[in-house]
């Protein structure tokens, strides 16, 4: 029998995401979606894309249409998901937030960052940060999972195996990011109007972002010292995709490629690419796939990390059906094989 | 003595394409720039593009300082203009309108398209559309100009030609028009962002827009008998630019190359391409010109326009500007002899 | 057992989409992949979208290796498949060709629009039109297809339920054509770089382009009539997708959106929007679907079809591999069932 | 009288963008515009936004027409200018060569990183880098000069005042820089084809490029000590355009908002903006600015330099009308008070 499965406010960019994904997965249904202002509509009216696809409309939020999913996934703005939470799990629903309520595990942190009260400090320190290549087991068994941010996923990936073998100066990271902008959401502003964001570039929130906690937290707690990354988020003129540019410095020597390799050889959504590649984002264009490329320029200490992801894929919704298959007991990768669309 | 200008709501594309266009006009001095919502911060704090070439402050709307003016824009959304214009007219001020408020001079057509009351109904009379090309003389004695639409200035400077000397059937025409995305404006949308309209095309629009009146007006006047083209409006995935492809039949013989030639080898701002070209919007980038090509596939009687303007220069800002100079006696090309931004 | 499928000319864009598409495919097998220049390179160092999915290198063509396949895709320029398929059918093996060798029925035609001699004329006559919505039962029986151009499906598609049944002026068609620039290929040209066809628009081959006959043969052969439609193609600022805008005089009266309804209810890959709407590209980008809308501007005679497809699926790869299940008597959706990519 | 003014290979993208400087330009006239391949044709009929402004044609490169301008620009790939300065030199012509023949004084690294033997060695020892806020008088001075490298330019005005005043670490400068596709020059090439950097975004030359040694020499020079920043070029879905981030430790402190801004307040072209700005690349669009911000994320010693330039204006052709008004004793931002285009 197929597992019953709610999104609430699938309105947005991860929340179509999800469902572009799900239509296709063969052991889950859909049965809820839900989205307190378009109530009574069609889903595929707002998203076109999934013209024959689903056949759903949208159905304003309740507890108890959501109690009877065997998963319920919050696409929400964050502060949402940590007020309806605990109500599911009392249900026997498993969760996966698809933002930032559970990510952060210092509460203060988190409400500095985010700038509210956590409405359910209790659970964070029982969900699990979903990321597969770090946490598989306990995400397996886990009922209330943090989906990882896109940044966090790309670059935290990139520096695992420099960070978990203790090989760098972590005191000298930089993460130069740059993301498309649908990783800023599906709302009217102003800055990322196509005449606004379309044909420019540049840098923002230099002075600090909400991903550089959780970057830090994830390094922090795999080194078992203190790492605060400096981390330069930029914007692209484009929908889809991340790129971090990862720069540290080699305190001990050691074959980079083969570490790699080593390391993420079991994983079924990290591609290492040969010495001297240069992943691009267009080859995860809807994959759910991390690429990357190690490099040393000059043969020197100095460590530069290239590492791509589709920020709504890998870097959100792709992720989180990869989280839901292993919290499932399903096949890690059911309906995550696609190859990127290129071109 | 330079002239004073003033500008009604300079925070929108038109607006910031004004301050671009005057700060090189050597015969004006720009002295007001009014935003409600911004006033008391910097202009080149929002544009600064500007920064370096203009020192001032946006201010209140005040009819005392814009009575101050020689001449004033309003560079609004429809429905301010009209409810301003007459007392900045009583002050001795000529004024610009670069939204639709005068342009239609059937009031009851205006009102059902633009869904108001319109505050000014015996303005739109003295109004002069601002159609350099067809009206020169009356903008030069005007008080009140209509600048035209961006649309109806691709359309109708690609017919008429062949409206004034009566060569093709004009109840067949059809205009097939595509604009980027800064023709929608500086408003926070949801389907100008760059996620939804990049990489994206459509049309819109095709039940009716407001632009086929504006045009239906212009052709049945110099055709003097009742036009309505077919318009179908479509999105580009771009900032700036439109094209318009025009078809017609023809029903009197004509050398088409040699008529467009001679029509427009006056003007200052049109430019007919050889025979067999294919105009790129590109080319007009930033530059107050519509360049077009004529085409008769097959030789045949089908008549194929291609037209191209910057929806914001020629279409908007720049074809205000020309009008500027006419209405204060100056030379017509003053501040607007910059070839486009190519690539 | 699977089928074994053979690709010639892999290394443009139908050729990688083809393997996009054909590496989730259950049924079939890719055994051989062709490019006499990069023989001997991995595939997926070309296409990295491809890593993981398909562990092969380029093979020089060689009529043994593609004789063993079941069918073969030639995904090569015009020109090559008419050298090489009567060998292969010879030989037993199906051919689909994405190239035009035997689209168009009269030599001659071909020959003056593609500017080479017919090597093969003998197989024209046998090859079968694939456009499964108009010879599904001749495509069934097929051993040589000839896979639609792009503007040539987005146009008849949108036409077909007009012309077959006999309700509009013939004579007037036009069809106002757009495209993203992956239509042009994957070869180094100066005018498809970014910094010439980015964020730029314009009309091309005015006078006539090779997809005008193509069009031609197939409206005349459903009207069993003369129809030589105005074609005008653009080139639009984005990579995938096309749009068609068509127009046509309505001479008998009809409920045009049922009839659109009915004639494609069965049909698994057209898609007829409510009445209406306005098709986006992007809701078929990457998807196997034409998405279309019909609209009588002020319930006029003038009838205006909007319709969508991604130019390298319903347009080139996705199509052939909807013709080849048909041909190798799969179920003719498999391998197709993805939504769009949106945004 | 005007100075005569020679263009030799005006047929990329440098080179359009010196022609649409210089028809503004009250002071010069070009006479002569060269390229083999096109001779005879028109210069508009390529550049059609030059229409109305250029009367010329493209003439085969010849020593006489050009030895008889008062300065010669060589828009050319590498390699071309060294051969033909000598000549031009000792007719009395000045030389600005926007490649990079007269960059990079050790002539040994030179051939290395562009793979050919140096033509002209003795006249690099004379040639002056054309910085202007660094070399001002001896640019004046100058016969020969070297106009800089596009990332050169973005690096170099970000760092200089950290490197002049000796604040820095110098040995952990990182320059993460991304530029825009015309910056590859308009050649036929399949990397920078719409189809595959549109949408896209990817590091390249990690492992090395020809920028780094010719900012490594500036610094150096400056810094009277060895500087190799770790410099790692990306490239942007878009046209125009160079954004570098910059990273370096601070080692005594300052207050670099007010070191900038001394340091720059009296350059017409280079624009520090207020703290805790992100300067965007559109702001500089068609304009011959360096726009910065300084930022130290978290008040620490790691200080990120925000620099944008307009990659062929002040990365080339404006930088060099710059460098020619100089070297022809005109006022130095004759031509090149634009603001850029917005949006």
């Amino acid at each position: 029998m197929k597992r019953k499965i709610g999104i609430v406010g699938a309105t947005g960019y991860t929340g179509v995401e999800l469902l572009r994904l799900l239509v296709s997965h063969p052991a889950v249904e859909i049965t809820c979606v839900t989205s307190r202002e378009h109530a009574g509509s069609r889903v595929d009216a707002m998203f076109p894309n999934l013209r024959g696809y689903l056949d759903l409309t949208f159905t304003a939020p309740s507890d108890e249409a959501l109690s009877a999913c065997d998963l319920v996934f919050f696409a929400t703005p964050n502060g949402i998901a940590m007020k309806s939470a605990q109500t599911l799990l009392d249900a026997g629903t498993k969760v996966i937030d698809l933002a930032a309520d559970f990510r952060i595990k210092d509460i203060a942190v988190w409400e500095k960052w985010y700038g509210m009260q956590h409405a359910s400090p209790h659970l964070v320190e029982e969900a699990v940060y979903g990321l597969p290549e770090l946490n598989r087991a306990a995400i397996r068994n886990a009922r209330l999972v943090a989906n990882p941010g896109c940044y966090p996923t790309a670059v935290t990936l990139g520096l695992l195996p420099l960070v978990e073998n203790n090989l760098i100066d972590v005191a000298g990271i930089i993460a130069d990011t740059k993301s498309g902008v649908s990783g800023a959401g599906r709302k009217a502003e102003v800055h990322t109007l196509l005449a606004e964001a379309g044909d420019n570039f540049k840098a923002y929130a230099v002075a600090g972002h909400r991903h550089q906690p959780e970057i830090a937290q994830t390094l922090s707690t795999i080194a078992q010292t203190a790492i605060s990354p400096v981390f330069v988020p930029h914007l692209l003129p484009m929908i889809r995709g991340i790129h971090a540019t990862l720069y540290a410095m080699l305190t001990t020597e050691a074959d980079l490629q083969q570490l790699y390799a080593t390391r993420y050889a079991a994983e079924p959504f990290v591609d290492v690419m040969p010495a001297g590649s240069h992943p691009e984002t267009r080859s995860v264009r809807g994959a759910n796939v991390c690429r990357m490329a190690i490099h040393r320029p000059g043969n020197g200490q100095r460590v530069v990390v290239l590492s791509v992801i589709d920020n709504l894929v890998k870097g959100a919704a792709g992720q989180a059906v990869q989280n839901m298959n292993l919290m499932l007991d399903l096949a890690e990768g059911t309906a995550l094989q696609q190859p990127g669309l290129l071109p």
